[in-house]
Parts: C-alpha cells; sequence; structure tokens
C-alpha cells in the first residue's frame, strides 16, 4: 500500500511567522504523498474587529454567522491558505490549496440546531471525504493544503474544525492507503505534567491510556483528543503523533511527541 | 485536438448575485474540457474601506501596496473565488479554485519600477502558464476556476489583471488544445455605436478591424483589447468572442457578440 502523511498545523504556529517558514521547510521536505491541514489564528480575529464583525460565543464555542461565514473564507480560506501555498511553492513542494468545495472534497452536514444555533458549522465525518478526488489530486503530483472549511453539498460553505478534517481525512484515506496522522502544535506531546514541558507520554497504547484516566494524568479536554486518535486507529489509520512542529521528522519516524498506537 | 474553452467572467456579474447564479449555471453546462477566469468586483473595494485600506491610483490604475495584496488574496483567492466554486459544485460541476500559486500554475514577473511604482503587480506571458498543470487537472476531471492572482515564483503572490490571465492561460493552451476564448462582460459585445446596446459589431477580421479604426468607430480603450484578441489569434487560440455573460451558449457556437477570427 503507498503510505500518507495527514499532518495538521495548528493556529499558534500559523501567526508566528517565523515558526511557520521553519514548519514549511520542513514540511516541504517529507517524502512520499502527504497532505497539509492548517487551522485558522488569531488573524481572522484581528480582520474580523476591523471589519466590525464580533464573534458571539455559546459555550466556549465561537457562533458562525453569515458575517463570520465571509471572514472565514477570506481569511482561512483565502489569506492563509495561499499564503502556506505560496511558501511551499518557494520551497519545492507542489501544493495547492483546497476548501472542501474545491473539487468536492470534503461534504459536512450543518450542525442540527438542538438548544444552541452554532450558525454556519459543518460536521465531517469520513463519509464526507472524496478519496478518489484526493488520490487522483496526489497521483498527479499535487500536494493538498487543506483550509478548515467544508461543503455542504448544496452551495453552502461551512466552518468547520481542523483537527477534526484531519482525523476524517486520515480514516478515510486509510481505505486505500497506509496513513499517518501527525498534529503539530506547540508543545512536545502530551503532557504528564502540564506545568513540565518535558513531561511529554511518549507511547500510549488503550491499556496505557485507561491507566492515565484512571490516575486522571489524562483528564478534562484532553480526553476527546485521545479519545479521536484511538478512533482514528481503529479506523485503520497505522499511527497519530501528536507533538511540537520543530519535530515533524521525528514524529514521522516515531521518535518523538506522543505516538499512539 | 481537445477541445477548451476558456471563459472570463467580469467584476459587473460578480458583483450582482441574480446575474451571477445565472452565469454560473450556464457554466456548468458547458461541455468538454473548460477554465474560468473571474475578476475583482466591488466588494474588495467595500471590504477595503471597512479596514482601512485606502488604494492609491495612479494614472488610473491601482497601485498594489502589501495592504491591498493581503486584501485581494482574501477577497479574490477567499471569498469570491471559493464562492463560485462551491455554486458551481452545486451545479454539478466539478470546480477547482485556483490562485497562480496553487499548482504553480501561473507566474508572472513583479512590474519594473520605471516611473511608477505599481507595487505588487505582476505581468504575465503565456511562458508563465503552467500547460502540463492545468492539464493534469482537467484529465483528472477538475474545472479550474482561476482567480486574478499570479505567483512570482519566490514565495509572493501577486495582483493580476483577470483579462490577460485569460488571454494567457488560453495563448498557452492553444499550443495542444484547440482553444476558444470567451469574454463575458455587461454588453452583448463591442458597440458601433457606444450609445446603441444593439449595434454590436458581429463579426471581425484584420482587414474589418483596420477599417474600423480608420473610421474611428474602435477606438480609445477598445484598442488595446481588440489587439490582444488579435494577438490570442496569432498565437493558435481558434476564436475570441467578446460578449454578454446571458448569452455563454451563443457566445461558445460562435452565434452571438463579436467574434473575431
Amino acid at each position: 500500500m503507498q503510505k500518507l502523511a495527514v499532518i495538521k498545523i495548528g493556529g499558534n504556529i500559523i501567526d508566528d511567522a517565523e515558526k511557520l517558514n521553519s514548519f514549511l521547510a520542513d514540511f516541504a521536505a517529507v517524502e512520499g504523498y502527504k497532505i497539509l491541514v492548517h487551522g485558522g489564528g488569531k488573524i481572522a480575529t484581528t480582520i474580523g474587529e476591523k471589519l466590525s464583525i464580533r464573534s458571539e460565543y455559546i459555550n466556549g464555542r465561537r457562533v458562525t454567522d453569515s458575517a463570520t461565514l465571509e471572514l472565514v473564507t477570506m481569511v482561512y480560506g483565502g489569506l492563509i491558505n495561499k499564503n502556506i501555498v505560496s511558501g511551499l511553492q518557494w520551497r519545492g513542494c507542489n501544493a495547492i490549496g483546497l476548501t472542501g468545495a474545491d473539487g468536492n472534497m470534503m461534504c459536512a452536514r450543518k450542525r442540527e440546531v438542538k438548544e444552541v444555533d452554532y450558525g454556519y458549522v459543518g460536521d465531517i465525518t469520513s463519509d464526507g471525504i472524496n478519496v478518489n478526488g484526493f488520490q487522483r489530486l496526489l497521483e498527479a503530483g499535487f500536494v493538498p493544503v487543506v483550509a478548515p472549511i467544508t461543503y455542504d453539498g448544496q452551495g453552502n460553505l461551512l466552518n468547520t474544525n481542523a483537527d477534526t478534517i484531519a482525523q476524517e481525512i486520515a480514516k478515510a484515506m486509510a481505505a486505500t492507503m497506509q496513513v499517518q496522522l501527525i498534529y503539530c502544535f506547540e508543545k512536545k506531546g502530551l503532557l504528564a505534567d502540564v506545568n513540565d514541558d518535558d513531561s511529554v507520554i511518549t507511547g500510549m497504547d488503550t491499556e496505557v491510556y485507561q491507566q492515565l484516566k484512571a490516575a486522571k494524568v489524562i483528564s478534562g479536554g484532553m480526553i476527546p483528543k485521545v479519545d479521536n486518535a484511538f478512533e482514528a486507529i481503529r479506523n485503520k489509520v497505522s499511527t497519530v503523533a501528536i507533538g511540537h512542529a520543530d519535530d515533524l521528522h521525528e514524529l514521522i519516524k516515531g521518535e518523538a511527541g506522543t505516538q499512539i498506537k
């Protein structure tokens, strides 16, 4: 089976030009098939404030009204995506930027209104990933660079979490390829002690995870993230690695970060 | 030889949701290989004003400073491009949005500073068009939707005239395909009398053009446009048609607008 690396880069790296450039150089040097999924970054908030688009938050989650959807389409799909694409091209990587609408690559469902209306937010599952479309692009020599915007199949774009997009792409592509899923952020991995950046939990299988959960080493917001990683593994993704953007090559080789198997 | 239609849609149509939707339905129904090139539209100016980005004009041409480049990257490459792409996908057309950086599709040169510095403006020739890249996308089943932003080959995006992009893509692709170049705007074609919308000059060859120029029927800003059309013809583009966005199918069939051969 062909190998594929699905790599997600978070907003904290995107907001820092120097860190981003360093990451793009590392990403460009990754061999074989690869897909980059990027998050948002603070620049959307800055530009939104100038445009007097005030984001409403409910339970800590941003509500995407139509003005906010236009904002993220511009900033994530335009500004950030194209800056990453041109930065990668400059480093010899044949990047092509995508939202979910481009090539009908990622179809999501507008989140159902229950108690809360989150607006134009899309929930995506691996069924919504256009596996054949991604394969055709990869085989034609392109490196997809994916913005966190999906498509509802009916002419509308939707704001979608980048972590989830990366995970669902990885799960969907795992049907025909040997897929590694790598989350790059500003920490060296999942930490046993949140106050000690060097306390990285290097490896985790289900058994270790249960022990760490029981001991409350892993708690709160980390639990859904790790649950998602194990769900990816159950869906034939070979490995999930979580670690520092500076360690991309080591993360791929299984020599850094938290490796989930 | 495979046929290809390169179709350019202007800002006046993009600014009007109803006209745009009608055009997208027509474009989606065009058979065979096709590429859509879109212009800007007034929304960039509106958003620019809100962001306090004031465009400077020299000799009627906008100067693209770095803030303006960010603005057009967001609005042309993000908002407008993705709205067109999602609108086409909804109509069953497998659109994929591109700037010049995506797939290294369109390399331009930053305009040399002589008396005037136009800033981040790119001048493109057919040498800068990635013919192989466009062919691979077309053959893989995608319909390129091109924003008026090119790439300098060194990590930077450049603001570029959409008419010129359409023309240079048509010329470059004409080396291996049978190419029609169609300019869609809000008039029925080139007019013999600017005050009479029905005075369309239906056909034009070099001889007729010289006569119309001598009689000052074609003058001023029309001359470079028509010169460019004839240059495309000299570069093996089969036909160039200029006409109303409502008449797309008739323009392609040679039954409407100004047909230049």
